[in-house]
C-alpha cells in the first residue's frame, strides 16, 4: 500500500469529486440548452436530416467497432497470462496467491480498457449529439439575439469540454485509488481503450467530413457554380453531418485521448519517481493540478457571454473565459508548489506546459492566419495560378513544422535543465508534467473547438432554411470566430500528442527496464543503462521503419478521402441531371450521399487499426524490444513533422482562400479565387483527416508497445510459435493495406 | 605502414591505371563528338544562346562558390591544430615529430578538400559543356540517322559518366596510397569537398532549371497557350539552359559525390576492419570492385548503338549496354571472392547493393511509370479537377517513400544477417560494401542520365530552328527514352545517398569512439559501447532537431523556385506586350530571363551551405556529441522519406500529364489536361530541386559531423569561447534563413 497523509487522502477524493462536479455541470448546461426554441418547421426539417445522418453514422460505426473492442478485451485479459505478476501487484493484494493476483490484474486491465473505450465513445457521441441539438437552436436564437446565439453554441461546446475533463480525470483517479502501486497495468488499458476509440472516431469522422466537403465543393462550387450549402446540392446534408462527426465527435475523442494519456503516462512516471524517492507528493501533484484545471474551467467557461453583439465580441468573450481560467490555475498551482510540494520544479514543468500551449498557438496563428505574411504570400501566389499557390502552401507547411518541432524540442530541453543533475526518471517526469500542464485547460479548449462546427452548422441551416439577413450576418460572424478557435485547438492537440508520446516513450523505457530486471533477462545492465541505441544497426532499422508508418497512414487516409469524394461527385452529378433538382423543385436524395460517406469512412477503420496494433508487435517480436524503441522514436519524429505540416499547410490554404474572398487579390469569382479553391480542397483532407489522425495513431502505437513489452521480452528467442505469429501478423498487415487501398462502392441504401 | 602482398600492391596500382583509362576513354569520346556536324546556321544561333547562358551561369556560380571554398580550406587546415595527431598518423610518418605530422595531416586534409571540390566541379562543368556541345550535334545528326543521333547523345553522356568514375576512383585510391593507415582524415576532406560542391551544383542547378521551367510553362503553355519551346517565349532559352545546369551539371556532381562518398566511407570502415582483423584484403576488395566497375562500364557503354532506329531501339540498346556491364562485374566479383578473398560475405554485400539498385529501380518505375496503377490513378483523378489530382499524387508519393524505405531497411538487415554473430564493425563494413556495389555501374548510370537532357535540348533546338518532321520525330522518341533513364537514375541516386549516409553514420561512430579513447575522455566505455541512445532526453532532442532539417531545406528551396518563377512570369508577360514579340517578328530578350534565373539560384547557395555546415556544429557543441549522433539519425530518416516522396510524387504527376497527352482521359487541351499541368508544375520543383538537393545535404551534414567530432569532444565543457561561437553560429543560421526567404530582384544586366 502507498502511504498518504490525511491531507493527501482527502485531496485525492476531492479530485474525484471535482471530476464528478464537471460532469454535473455538463448535465446542467445540457438541460438549459434543450429548453431553447428550435425555430421554424423548415429549419427543423433540415435539422432532422442532419440528425438522421449523424445517428446513422454513429450506429454504423458502433457496429464496426464493437467486434474489435471485444476481441481486444479478450486479448488484453489473456496478455497477462504469460507474464508473472509484478512485485507491486503482489504487494497491493497481499492476501491473494500469485495466480489470483494475475487474474485480478488481467480483469483490471480488460475492465480499464473497456472503461477507456467507453469514456472516449461517450465524449464523442454525447458531444456530437449535443452539438446537433444546439446547432438548430443557435440558428433560431440568432434571429433574436447575437448574445443568445453565441451563448448556446459556446455552452454546447462546454458540455463536451466538461465531459472530456470529467471522464478523463475520474477514470485516471479511480484506477489509481483502486490499484495504487499496481496501477500502471490498468492505466495502460484505460489509455489504450481511449486512444483506440479516438483513432476510430478521428479516422472515421475525418474521412466522412472531408469526403463530403471535398465532394460537395468539387461538384457544387467548382463545377455547377452554386453557392456553399445550396439545398440543390445532394451532398450538402452530408457536408453538415460531416462537420459534426469530424470536428465534434472526432476532435472531442481525440482531445479526450490526449487528456487521458497525459494522465496515464504522468501517473506511471510519477509512480517510478515515488518508488525512487519514497515521496508520494510527486504523484498527488498532477492529479491536484488537473482537479484545479477542471474547477477553473467550470468558472471560466461560465463567464463567457456574447454581450451586445458587435463583431469581435464573441472572440473577446471566449478569450476572457480562457484567461480567467488560466489565471485561477496559475495562482492555485503556485499555492500548491509553495505550501504542499515545498519546491518549484514540478510547478515549473507545468508552467512550461502552459507556455508550450501558448507558443504553439502563436506559431499556428502566424502560419495560418490571414493577418500574417505566410498566408498573404500564398494568396499572392494565386496570381500565377493554382500550381504556385500549392507550392507556396507546401513550403509554408514545411517551415511551420520545423518551428513547431523546435519549440517542442526546447520544451524537452527545459525539462533537462529544470531537473539538471537528477536521474533520467526526473527528466521524464518533467516532460510528463509539461503534458499535464499543457492540457489543464482542456475544458475551455474543447468548448472553443466544438463551438466551431456548431456555428458552422447553424449557418448552414440558416442558408438552407432561408433565414433573415440579420440572423445570417450574426451567424457569419460567429462562424468566422469558430474557424479561429478550431485552428487554435488543432495546434494544441498536435503539440500535446507529441508531449504525450514522449512521455509514453518514457513509460516504455521505465516499464521495459522493470520487466527485464524482474524476469532476470537483463544481466549486465537493464534498458535504461544500455538504452535505445540507434548506433546498433537493428535499432536503426527500427527507427527507419517507425519513421515510415505515419507516411503510410497519411497516404492511405488521403487516398480514402479522394476516392470517397469522387464517388460523391459522380452521385451528385447524377442527381443534378434528375428533372427538377437544378430548378429547386425536387429535393435531392441527401440520404444517399450520407450513406456513401458512412460506408467509405467505416471501411478504413479496421484495416488501419489492425496496422496500428500489429506493426509494433511485428517489430518488437521480429527485431526485439530495443528495435521497437527505435521504432517508437521514428514514429514520434515523422508523426510530429507530418501532422504539423499537413495541419498548417491546410489551414494556410483555407485562409488564403478566405483572404481572397474578402476582396483581396481579385476577390470572389476571379481566376485567383479558383486557384485558391484548389488549394483549399487539397488542404482539406490534409488538415482534417490525415493530419489529425496521426495524433491518436502515434499514441496507439506507443501504448501497444508499452503493453506488449513484457510479452516481447518473454519471447526474446525466435521459436516456431513466434515465427507463425510473425507470418500471420505480416499477412494481416499486408491484407489490411491492400484492403484500405481498394475502392468499395456502397451497397444499395437499406 | 600497411603490409600488402605483391599481388595487392600491383592490384591497387592497376586500379589507379583503370581510373586513368576511364578518363582517357572520356577524352577519346569527346574528341569524336566534337568532330560531328553542328547543322544549319539557325540551329547554331539557338545553340549559341544556350551556350552563352550556360557559361554565364557557370562563371557566376564559380564566383559565388570560390570564397566559400577558400574559407573552408583554411578552416579545415586549422581544424587539426587543436586535435593531437592520431597514433596511425605518427606511425605513417615515422621520421617526423608530432608537430610535423600535424602539419602534414592538416595540409593533406586541406589539399584533399580542394581535390574533392575540384573533381566535383570538373565533373559538373565538363559534363555540362560536353552536353551543350552534343545537343546541337544530336539535332543535326537526327536529320540523317536515328542511330547516329542516339549514339552522339549517349556517348556525350558517357563522357560525364567516365569522368565521374575515373576522378572518384582516382582520388580515393591515390589518397589511400599516400596516407595509408592515416587516410581517414584526408579522405574525409576529399568527401567533404565533393559533397559541398555537389550541394552547390544541385541547389543552384535545381533552382535555375525549375524556375525557368515553371516560369516558362505558367506564362507560355497555361496563360498564352503557346507550345513548349516556342521561340516567342522569352523564358525558352533559360529553360533549355536549365536542363543543362540542373540535369547535367547538378545530377553529375550529385552522383559523383555519392560515388566518392561511398568510397570514402567504405575505405574508413575497411581500415577499421583491417585494424581489427589484421587482414588488408577487406580494404583492397572495394577498390578492386570499383576498378572492375569502371572497366566493365567502358565495355558496356561502348556496346551501345542505336541500330536501325525503330521506336524502342534506343532503350533496348542502352539496357543491353547496362546488362553487359553488370554481367562482367558479377563474374569478376565472384572470381575475386573465390580466389582472392577466399570467402563470400563481402561478395554478398556487394551483390545486395546491386539488388538494391534493381529493387529501387523497379519501385520507382512502379510508382512513376504510365504503365502502372499509381500514375493511371492520378491521371484518372484529373476528371474531378486539379485538387484531386494533387491529392492522388501526394498519396502516391507518400506510399512510395514507405516502400523505398522498407527496401533500404531490408538492405541493412541483410548486412546484419550476412555478418551474423560478428562485431558491429563487420556490419557497418557490410553496409558500406552495399554502397560500393550499388554504385559500381555509375559510368553506365550517368551516361543514361545525361542522355536525357541532351536529347531534350536537341528536341528544343529542333523546335526553335524549325527542323524537318522526320528529324523531330526521331528526337521525340529519343526524348521519351531520356525521361525514363532520368527517372531511373534519380531513384538510384536517392537510394545510394541513404546507404552512403548510413555508412558515414558508421564512420562517425567509429571515429568518435577512436578519438574518445585516444583523448582519454571515455572512461567507463567508449561511444560504440554506450552508443547513441535516443532514450537519453538530450539525444532525443538531437533526433528531433535533425529530423526537421530536411523539411527546412525543402521549404526554402521550394520557396526559392516559386519566387524566381514568379519573377520570370512577370518578365515574360512584360516582353509579350512589346511590339512584334507575339507576332514572332521581334526576338525576345532571352538573356534577361537567364539573368533572373542565375541570380535567383546563386542567392540561396551561401545561406543553405552555411546552414548545412553550422547546424551540426551548433548541435554538437551545444548538446554534445551523442546528441549530434541522434541528430544525424533524424537527418537520415527525414531526408530519405522526404526525398523519395518528392521525387516520386513529382515523377508521377509528370507522367500522369504525359498519359493524358497521349490521348487518355480527355487528351491534350481538355480540362483534365489543364489539371494535369497543374500537377506537373507542382511536382517540378519537388522532384528536380528540393528532393535531389537532399542527397548532398544529408551527406554534407554527416561529413561535417565526422570531421568536427574530435573538436566537439575536445570542447566538451561549455567555456565562454564555446558560448561566443554558439551565439555567433546561431545568429549566422538565423540570418541565413532570413536571407534565403527574401526575394532579390536581379540588378540590371551588365
Amino acid at each position: 500500500m502507498i502511504h498518504m497523509s490525511p491531507f493527501e487522502a482527502i485531496a485525492l477524493k476531492t479530485v474525484l469529486g471535482i471530476a464528478l462536479l464537471g460532469l454535473a455541470y455538463a448535465l446542467f448546461l445540457r438541460r438549459n440548452i434543450l429548453r431553447e426554441d428550435k425555430g421554424t418547421p423548415k429549419m427543423i426539417e433540415v435539422w432532422e436530416a442532419i440528425k438522421q445522418g449523424a445517428n446513422a453514422y454513429l450506429t454504423r460505426q458502433l457496429r464496426t467497432i464493437l467486434p474489435v473492442i471485444g476481441l481486444l478485451t479478450i486479448a488484453l485479459f489473456f496478455s497477462v497470462a504469460v507474464v508473472p505478476p509484478s512485485a507491486e501487484a503482489l504487494e497491493r493484494f497481499p492476501g491473494s496467491s500469485p495466480a489470483q493476483v494475475k487474474l485480478i490484474i488481467g480483469l483490471g486491465r480488460a475492465a480499464a480498457f473497456i472503461l477507456g473505450a467507453l469514456f472516449s465513445l461517450m465524449v464523442g457521441q454525447f458531444g456530437m449529439r449535443i452539438a446537433v441539438q444546439a446547432n438548430v437552436r443557435v440558428a433560431a436564437a440568432s434571429r433574436k439575439s447575437y448574445d443568445k446565439a453565441m451563448q448556446i453554441a459556446y455552452r454546447a461546446g462546454t458540455v463536451t469540454g466538461m465531459l472530456t475533463d470529467g471522464l478523463g480525470l475520474f477514470g485516471g483517479t479511480i484506477i489509481f485509488l483502486i490499484f495504487q502501486k499496481a496501477a500502471p497495468d490498468a492505466l495502460l488499458g484505460f489509455g489504450f481503450g481511449g486512444t483506440l476509440l479516438a483513432l476510430f472516431m478521428r479516422v472515421g469522422g475525418g474521412i466522412f467530413t472531408k469526403a463530403a466537403d471535398v465532394g460537395a465543393d468539387l461538384v457544387g462550387k467548382v463545377e455547377a457554380s452554386i453557392p456553399e450549402d445550396d439545398p440543390r446540392n445532394a451532398a450538402v446534408i452530408a457536408d453538415l453531418v460531416g462537420d459534426n462527426v469530424g470536428d465534434c465527435a472526432g476532435m472531442a475523442a481525440d482531445i479526450f485521448e490526449s487528456y487521458e494519456v497525459t494522465i496515464v503516462s504522468g501517473l506511471i512516471l510519477s509512480l517510478a519517481l515515488v518508488a525512487a524517492t519514497g515521496q508520494i507528493k510527486w504523484l498527488v501533484f498532477p492529479l491536484l493540478v488537473r482537479g484545479i484545471g477542471v474547477f477553473s474551467s467550470i468558472i471560466g467557461t461560465y463567464l463567457v457571454r456574447g454581450k451586445k453583439g458587435e463583431p469581435g465580441d464573441a472572440m473577446k468573450a471566449i478569450n476572457k473565459g480562457f484567461y480567467s481560467s488560466a489565471f485561477i490555475c496559475l495562482v492555485a498551482f503556485a499555492v500548491l508548489a509553495g505550501f504542499y510540494m515545498h519546491e518549484w520544479r514540478a510547478f515549473l514543468s507545468v508552467a512550461v506546459g502552459i507556455g508550450l500551449a501558448v507558443a504553439i498557438d502563436e506559431l499556428t496563428k502566424y502560419f495560418t492566419h490571414t493577418k500574417y505574411n505566410p498566408v498573404r504570400k500564398i494568396a499572392r501566389s494565386s496570381r500565377t495560378g493554382a500550381a504556385t499557390l500549392i507550392l507556396s502552401g507546401l513550403s509554408v507547411g514545411m517551415e511551420s513544422a520545423v518551428w513547431t518541432l523546435l519549440v517542442i524540442a526546447a520544451t524537452i530541453l527545459s525539462s533537462i535543465f529544470i531537473y539538471w543533475g537528477q536521474p533520467i526518471t526526473f527528466v521524464l517526469y518533467g516532460v510528463a508534467m509539461t503534458g499535464i500542464g499543457m492540457l489543464t485547460l482542456t475544458g475551455n479548449n474543447v468548448a472553443m473547438d466544438s463551438f466551431g462546427p456548431i456555428v458552422d452548422n447553424a449557418n448552414g441551416i440558416g442558408e438552407m432554411a432561408g433565414l433573415e439577413e440579420e440572423a445570417r450576418e450574426r451567424m457569419a460572424d460567429l462562424d468566422a470566430v469558430g474557424n479561429t478557435t478550431k485552428a487554435i485547438t488543432k495546434g494544441v492537440a498536435i503539440g500535446s500528442a507529441v508531449i504525450a508520446a514522449v512521455s509514453l516513450f518514457g513509460s516504455f523505457l521505465t516499464d521495459v527496464t522493470k520487466v527485464q530486471v524482474q524476469m532476470g533477462v537483463a544481466q549486465a545492465g537493464h534498458l535504461l543503462q544500455t538504452g535505445i541505441r540507434i548506433s546498433e544497426p537493428l535499432v536503426l532499422v527500427g527507427l527507419l521503419i517507425g519513421g515510415s508508418i505515419p507516411w503510410l497512414f497519411s497516404s492511405l487516409t488521403i487516398n480514402a478521402v479522394s476516392r470517397a469524394a469522387s464517388l460523391i461527385v459522380v452521385e451528385v452529378r447524377r442527381q443534378f441531371k434528375l428533372p427538377g433538382v437544378m430548378e429547386g423543385k425536387t429535393k435531392p436524395d441527401y440520404g444517399k450521399v450520407v450513406g456513401i460517406c458512412t460506408v467509405a469512412s467505416q471501411k478504413e477503420l479496421v484495416g488501419l487499426a489492425a496496422m496500428a496494433i500489429l506493426i509494433p508487435l511485428l517489430v518488437g517480436l521480429g527485431l526485439r524490444v530495443e528495435a521497437l524503441g527505435g521504432f517508437l522514436g521514428g514514429v514520434i519524429l515523422s508523426g510530429l513533422l507530418l501532422a504539423v505540416f499537413m495541419a498548417n499547410a491546410g489551414g494556410a490554404w483555407d485562409n488564403a482562400k478566405k483572404l481572397i474572398e474578402d476582396g483581396n487579390y481579385g476577390g470572389r469569382g476571379s481566376a485567383q479565387h479558383k486557384a485558391a479553391i484548389v488549394g483549399d480542397t487539397v488542404g482539406d483532407p490534409l488538415k482534417d483527416t490525415a493530419g489529425p489522425a496521426l495524433n491518436p495513431l502515434i499514441k496507439v502505437i506507443n501504448l501497444v508497445s508499452v503493453l506488449a513489452a513484457p510479452l516481447l521480452i518473454q519471447f526474446r528467442t525466435i521459436t516456431p510459435g513466434v515465427i507463425v505469429f510473425l507470418v500471420l501478423a505480416l499477412a494481416a498487415v499486408v491484407a489490411a493495406i491492400w484492403y484500405s487501398k481498394r475502392t468499395v462502392r456502397p451497397r444499395r441504401s437499406g
